[in-house]
């Protein structure tokens, strides 16, 4: 006999980095399984080692980090766990990224500047990831810096739901807070049933273009209940200005939603004090109880990450996932 | 002796494609070059056939190709070019493609979608090329699918010279034909000093995502001279749609302003037909005679391309073509 | 329990580009499938849109693709195809070109041409294909310019089974119309059981390397049927002027055999108002009835792509299909 | 309906270079599998054949060859094995070289030298290797060379098995043979319970550095049975040198062990004209009858090797073979 | 005319990370040219952000950083930074990092672990990288695991004519703190005219090996002045531990040398609590003032660095900056 | 100042392989230069070692090497070279190797073989060669294996030239050795000006496709003096049966004329042996004086190869070189 045939078996194991554990633990929950038992630690010297405890041989790998600060920290720790499943014969490689990080820098802005999302995407593939997953990308292109699959979902029917139980008597104006983002917003209306559709106009000095010198709200927001809708909230500058000029322009109310809640620097306290009745945002990132306040509503993404990575693993159909949208 | 030492010299040689020879011919004019003499045909099966009739060792070779259609003839032709140049020892090879083909497909819209800019990208770099440089990308993401350097030039102030000149004492409003471009608009808003802002919101049915039930305008319009400004015309649907609804919601005048003039199908005759006093493109895609009207302005984009080519062959800044934007 | 383990299912999906659908269908009727419903269109200024109406998902995807004219389209729409099929984490991708395009543009005839037929094989490759399928390449070394496995299937079988059943009884002769193939026509000698093999000798002017200025038989052809072989039948050029100088040498009657029947241009007309008695192909390509003529007999390719498709999906062995020739 | 759907089977394949096809056969017995049958042979200029006999396609293929001399010869036709293997569809390539050809030159130990063993890892990821399986490097980090999994395994348990049972009840010190090796050496004295580590210390004119000027034994060997340790046994002089020096320093006893017997040149008569009691080296690498001697154990490394392939197939974890070293 | 032609000129640039720029402006002032003015910070959430303020077109840029903590953002950066110069059109990139990041994880010491050493140099790669320079790597085998060339620079001569010039009088014995570094320190010995040798033998349990149970001193050591060598200082658990078994084995003092200072924790006190006479280190790692005490001799790798970077640049010899050794 | 800035210089080096170096010799002598000093041997078990005694940085390398036997060796040696000179920054490397080895293995004559021409392709590309020069390949589509410029040169007008001023008062007949290789045969009879072509077909058992059962003559032989032209002289086999079947069919003379004189095994007496009047062949390999016979006369390769090496050196046109054929 000149071989041995075998029937052979697919198995999923989930890896967690360890910037945010729980949403891991969370995703393992709704799938039935736990996270593969990890050692890492970092080196006095920042170095990380990472190192895992059962074998891996021919698995179908699902490694989840949540890119919150020290970003750089988590990023290489991925790439690390990547390496290590490459090395260790994992069968297929899939970087859970619920935030992808550096997404903003997706563009040269202006000339000798890197363009970081590719370098990202570029690096993971390097290390040895053949498919990424992730949720709400800044902007949809960067699907095409991966050069493998990438499963881009949508928390859009996760906020909408939310939006509608809770606003969805009000008289609702959905607002974009910048001019860059008006076709999400418009993904908003049509989910609302054609509800209007605003944004805000930031005027520059050509002479000094990454100064905004004034806001102006285009569109009808007098009277109603506005839904400022962004991908992240960051530092919250942009989201409380845009409040603010709202307010100042008569709305009734103002309520943010967002996808990503980095929520850095000032941005607890300037929500926290703004006349903005409800922020809602997911757990793609880690909030930390302190940086909690009462406005704040925090759904979670782990459902959504759990059903992506079980028709992954599956090869059912993620576009279900979808609902349509880009 | 065990070496020849000798100072290097280097070489810029001009290569052009059969689809807008002209163009060619214009930027070489500017230059102070001569096209490279070059056979090019079409099988009777449609397989194309290129060679370059002097040496192009050691060149530093620029590769121009105006995607209109047959489109991916001109592509495949290109691609065939740049092959050809790198099996015969050209140092360096920019593709220079002022309307970058499939830019519009850079993402997935849905599931199972293929990211055809993307391949584009990657089949230039497969060809041979070295660096790319185009004119007003669909979306500025598309650098980020070349791994190298793009050299991304804009149109911008061509244009907007053009609108001061003949348009700059009237009271201005820009609108962007959808939500999808407002950010653009904006940047035009900025170089006419501040002017309003206004963009065209589609409803759509949930149920039925791909189809528009509704035009509206946001934003302040009423007896203003509208600039409508998009990145391209292609059937001029979009447009001509656009401005009906602009002239509905009491625009006095609309002028159109666009770098690519792709004017397929019927674009041509609703652009003629419609209220709108001006189309003003350029000719990053050529435009025969037959399709010309009256009301159309075609400004050369051959000064740009050829001031970014040698500023690219010394090793000068391309940023300062940019003037800061995106 | 820290995995879930199931035991996989592999899926066989055939796709089909547009350029021929017939010849998907009947390889479908063979395997007992259905193509995979696709959506594909060409928008006004010529770019391609491809979409999956199904999950592709892990499946074993089969591309078929015939490539005539307008041969870059259907060249760019497979690579499309395959790069959707990439980025929805189809699980293998084999191309199907019955009539690999660009064959003849195997090497560089002379200095600074490109080497198309190599281009061709990277694109396929870059797009995301890991296998290729076709039939009866210009030169068998076509093979080795793609970086994996190749099938490489023969028609000959096909074609001899034909020449047997209605000239068997004839004095054949074996015909190569240039020098370039006699070895592919030494391979039907064998086949027909040892008959005799002739050429056509071209003499060019050295001074003029692309001109011939005579043809002369080599071999014995008088009084013979002679089976005049080649690869493909394009302009039909060289087919009717070997058939014309056989006649003039004695033949007494000349059967052409070709797998591919490009049949460009002057083709019909040509071997319509020849004295040739038959015109033998196979449906690699598709012929219009309109280009059909009595004395064509198309034979169809579809059972042996059905077969081999079959066996590549099983991990059976190809090589019963080629019959030991290369 | 439009797919097949199939359960896959997968299959353990086993390839033998000829270099020794003993060994072959040897891992072959102790999986139950009998190696591929394969037409391989030279041509009279020294260009290899390979061709095997059986189909491959889908299979998980484990290609054993040894790198002795000629080893480039042997090297080759495993690189072209490994080919022969890609191009006819296997599903999975590891290469199994028990002895990792050019381990030495690992590193740049002057200026302009190449790092052999990184080209050679290259060379066989080129030919289309997906893993590698070797035994005891002549340094771990080779394993870093090569872009994918390596499974590294380890004689030290087989040698010191030996080592024990014959000379366990002696006064052992472990010595390394150059000051490069203490590391290892110093594992043997852990497995050893405990013993004493000496090492050769060689001293260099710093104006000829590759010129030793003396021999010293560093570390407690007088009355002592030395243990002489290192990776292999090429020309036999630095072993030789070292167990002269250790007897010169009143060593009792002098064993060699060492996991790969190159033994060229003069290292047999070294070796049997010395006093050294021992040489236990194992059969990564042959040994024929002509070069074998009394003093002379061979152990064989083939169980290791089946135990380690059939994990790899089974995705079992091989890191049970490691016993925890590196 | 068909082509411009002139005479190329190349250029110098340098380009400095944040970690340490106090050394980059060490190098430009041995260089005589001024760091390239660079706009970095880093976002609130911890992204990086880089832009170059000058040209880079056609540059040949040395791009250098320290890596010390927080080392994950400082090798991001430089990431970041060598993406920014390739899409700017630099010409040839080298990255310069004085202390490798990552170097000990140079092998799986156990299986399922990364090789983050050459997924460093991979990382470097993808961004764009086309050179490495590096001082003292941990183990000489990591310049294999980049794709290129690898400049490999020795701070031996620096620290050995330091320890002549003050230490030059005693009788001096050169020490390994352990069994993997016996070759770098006997390169000391040869450096200091054939001073003996010694090293720690540490002792593991064989059921727990990561535990060291004893330390014990191998070779003459009693009354000596011991220079014990290793080429980092990380926590300084190991150095301040051979020191001690040093003193105890009737050493007269103890002298540590060391290229990377990376001192981190309680690496400071353990030192300056430590019977060691002197320590001396170089600055590829920023020293800040509050961790620098009286015994610690910091020299300056700066001179080196600046050497090496200009014969690159000039095409000059590398080598004679090595001095023969590895 | 922020840069430095200078006028680069360019510089030929050329190195030597071991196989055959009187013909680097020679080719240096044509250009001027001497080979680069470079260390090269064997050791015992095989392993082979290079250095270069001379910085090679910035240096534009010429690497030459004869694939003579033992053939893998010389292989490996050129693919260590090239390697060693992309470590040490040589800034562009071709490979020059006048006999391309494995050029007969250019396509999979049956299943489960290897293309190793292609393997050697990338071989060459994996070592880091940057392009390739060689002669008369065994089929000009092997230019398309390797992803770079190939220069290709041709023997045919060298031993055109020598034909003619030896033989060419006679009446000759081109004859091909085989079906194969007519169209080769073809183009000599258009640089002899017309002279008539012929060829031996081989009649083979269709159950035993390997074995030839006959010998006949296609074309018109008798009386003439028949140049019977080829690629290469093996084992001579083919071209002695040949000669052989000529002289039967009543030819008057036989020469043998053939770019690569492998000349292995019984060669040297089967010609010797035979009625042939000479045979002409180049020195593209080494054929030592013990080989050498009365009949045979060797041209020198030399001088072309110098004059294409100058050429590409100094971005002159090859072309000239090719004399228009292919």
């Amino acid at each position: 006999m000149s071989a041995i045939r075998q029937t052979p078996s697919k198995t999923l194991m989930l890896f967690s980095g360890r910037a945010f554990p729980e949403l891991t633990d969370e995703i393992a929950g709704h799938l039935g399984v736990t996270p593969t038992p990890t050692a890492a630690y970092e080196f006095a010297n920042g170095e990380l080692f990472v190192r895992f405890e059962e074998s891996v041989r021919g698995c179908d790998a699902f490694v989840v980090q949540s890119h919150t600060a020290p970003l750089n920290t988590w990023l290489m720790e991925q790439l690390i766990m990547v390496d290590a499943l490459k090395r260790a014969s994992a069968k297929r490689i899939t970087v859970v990224a619920p935030f992808f990080p550096y997404a903003r820098q997706d563009k040269k802005h202006r000339g000798r500047e890197p363009i970081s999302a590719r370098l990202v995407a570029d690096l993971f593939k390097t290390a040895g990831a053949n498919r990424l997953m992730t949720v709400d990308l800044h902007t949809a292109q960067i699907q095409g810096f991966f050069d493998g699959p990438v499963d881009h979902l949508f928390a859009l029917d996760l906020l909408v739901a939310h939006v509608c139980e809770r606003w969805g008597d009000r008289d609702i104006t959905v607002v974009s807070p910048d001019s860059g983002r008006v076709r999400v917003a418009e993904r908003w209306t049509d989910k609302l049933g054609g509800v209007p559709l605003a944004f805000i106009h930031k005027t520059r000095d050509p002479l000094r273009p990454n100064e905004v010198v004034a806001n102006a709200v285009v569109g009808t927001v007098e009277g109603r209940t506005c839904i400022l809708v962004d991908d992240m909230i960051d530092t919250g500058g942009t989201i409380a200005k845009a409040a603010e000029t709202l307010f100042e322009a008569g709305a009734a109310d103002v309520i943010v939603c967002a996808t990503h809640a980095v929520l850095s620097g000032p941005a607890v306290d300037r929500l926290k004090n703004s006349r903005v009745s409800e922020v809602i945002v997911t757990n793609t990132l880690p909030i930390e109880t302190s940086r909690r306040f009462d406005k704040l509503t925090v759904l979670s993404i782990a459902p959504l990450l759990a059903r992506a990575i079980k028709e992954v693993f599956e090869d059912g159909s993620v576009t279900s996932l979808f609902d349509g949208a880009s």
